[in-house]
């Protein structure tokens, strides 16, 4: 048995479901923190289980340069060697080959490209991320496919939505089944109603744990990106996950919600915080502004996380002024833990069948 | 009554004891991690106290310049702005002056200099030294000294421990008594015998909570250390604190602990923890060295801490080389339990009545 997905409870196109892994439940919906190389970046493993994590993401493409999947396999694989022993989605590398890397050369066969970092001569395919996820061992592996940027053509949105529905069944082939794991397909079809439904037709019929949306949080804003799921999560098995790649920001992962998505990840509230950026109730202030310089109440007066129990934000601006590593550690935990509670909040309003009620601007 | 010193054990020169304060007991012999800016940079002041960290030494150069004394007294003083709620020590500034300050100018009143931040311009003198110590409400403040540099002329130490002997009037006249709080004071002198005894004797005319020995670890080596606490420590009052300013290796600590000091302070476990240097039984290692990019070993097998118990040199390694804030933060909380097991083993050494059974080196 793979993963399985057990739907709990619906508010119209909104659902509650539980995920259950060879790694442990996970209560969606539910938003993933990234943690790009094997380590959610300022965070111990302990602080985010505290904050109710239940599941982070990890990233292919980082790991198989540094440190390479070789050594994380011989350490025991990527639960082992970050401490982490809830369950771990890995991004296929798909996304960062297009984002980062440099001089690449997509065929039928992959992409070539070359190393962000020094360069190096490097080639990823739906069969190579496959077994690179195979060697992390990750909970949850995602297909290889082609990130489409925004905007683009029709042409080149169909001809790259073929290629990715080829790559689909050489990952879904390549893919080993393992008792409480599970492989996700990847929806492309850019802002093209027909190349969305073409795509998840054909990745139905692989028969997939469950199925992602990439080609958004690309640029095409949100009115965009709110239209492509009213499209295209109808379409979506309703019994499988459905994970809405890269997303997002607050108000739009509480309209994602309402459309029907289940999972979300985003680098947005660690990196963010890293930067200074809170996230609090209604919006988000920058703590490095002076007007916080004796500032003695908390991030957020309506958090319960440890940083708004402990610290002022007179504090948490002297620690990002000086760049003291505290302060990312403590900003970044706030961060989780007010993207944690949105989604408890959302999970609870879609048990008592009142999500609709609510703006989306009254949620954030 | 300021804080109060229990003697507990003897052997020979080496002393166990507890230190009363307003904030909690300290068992001597201690060591202080280092809190420059109001943080042990990287941790958590919890995670201070799973180690087993009883006080913290911070510094009124740093925190005058930045947020200012003044934010910290707005905020509740260093203990609540800091989130620790035990003793905290605090250097006077003396030695920051001459080691960081630009274009100072030393006269009888106290030190003219720029700030190395901004080269903004600044004064700091035995008054002005005390004045912010008591508005941090340092458990223990540092009187006002001139550090003298090594080496230095016999006549240039003789009228700057002058110089010392008249601001620790100074700094002792205007510090604030408050219960369980305390003020020590620094002998200065150089590698000068007569000097070093002209210090204390002024100093104990002045009667201090704690005699601390300044100007030493600048560069005089280890052997001329242990020679000026030699010929110094005998003339220290036996029933109050004895703490060596800035010190430092292993291989010192327990030399100065066989001499009978009491407290110590240095940035080497946390500073060399974030350049990847371990402390391990017998000596060190840099994580970063590729010899242990697929070691799965802890840091120190026969350690004890939250690093070792939960990850692997290999993934240290990774974090290291890809400069990962988790990396600092699980070096230097091996680093600091590296220290306090020292401290720890140091202690019943005495208490057994054991400790010079040892080498120095047998002992690290």
């Amino acid at each position: 048995m793979s993963i399985s997905f057990q739907k709990l409870g619906l508010c119209r196109d909104a659902r509650t479901g539980i995920i259950t892994t060879a790694h442990g439940q996970i209560n969606t919906p539910v938003f993933m923190p990234v943690g790009t190389l094997a380590t959610v970046k300022s965070m111990l493993p302990e602080s985010l289980s505290e904050i109710g994590v239940e599941i982070i993401l990890s990233n292919t493409y980082h790991l198989m340069l540094r440190p390479g999947e070789g050594e994380i396999f011989k350490l025991g694989g990527l639960h082992k060697f970050m401490n982490w022993n809830h369950p771990i989605l890995t991004d296929s590398g798909g996304f960062q080959v297009m984002s980062l890397a440099k001089l690449r050369k997509i065929t039928e066969e992959g992409v070539e490209f070359r190393s962000h970092i020094d360069g190096k001569k490097c080639f990823l395919s739906p069969k190579r991320s496959m077994e690179i996820q195979y060697k992390l061992g990750s909970t949850i592996s995602m297909i290889f496919d082609e990130c489409i940027p925004y905007p683009t053509s029709y042409e080149y949105a169909n001809q790259s939505t073929n290629l990715s529905i080829k790559w689909a069944r050489i990952s879904a082939n390549n893919y080993v089944k393992r008792e409480g794991y599970g492989v996700f397909g990847i929806v492309q079809g850019s802002i093209f109603q027909d190349l969305r439904v073409k795509s998840i037709e054909a990745l139905k019929d692989l028969g997939f744990d469950g199925y992602a949306i990439g080609g958004l949080a690309v640029g095409e804003g949100h009115e965009q990106m709110v239209k492509v799921l009213d499209f295209t999560v109808p379409f979506l098995p309703k019994g499988k996950p459905r994970y809405l790649m890269g997303v997002g920001k607050p108000i739009d992962i509480v309209a994602s919600v309402k459309a029907g998505i289940d999972m979300f990840d985003c680098v947005m509230p660690t990196r963010s915080a890293r930067n200074g950026q809170a996230f609090i109730n209604g919006g988000t202030i920058n703590i490095r502004n002076k007007a916080f310089i004796s500032d003695d109440s908390p991030l957020d007066s309506n958090c319960n996380c440890y940083t708004c129990k402990n610290y002022t934000r007179g504090y948490i601006n002297h620690l990002m002024k000086t760049n003291e590593i505290l302060g990312a550690i403590l900003m970044t935990w706030h961060n989780i833990q007010y993207y944690s509670n949105l989604m408890q909040k959302l999970k609870k309003l879609i048990v008592s069948g009142k999500l609709y009620e609510y703006k989306n601007e009254e949620l954030i």
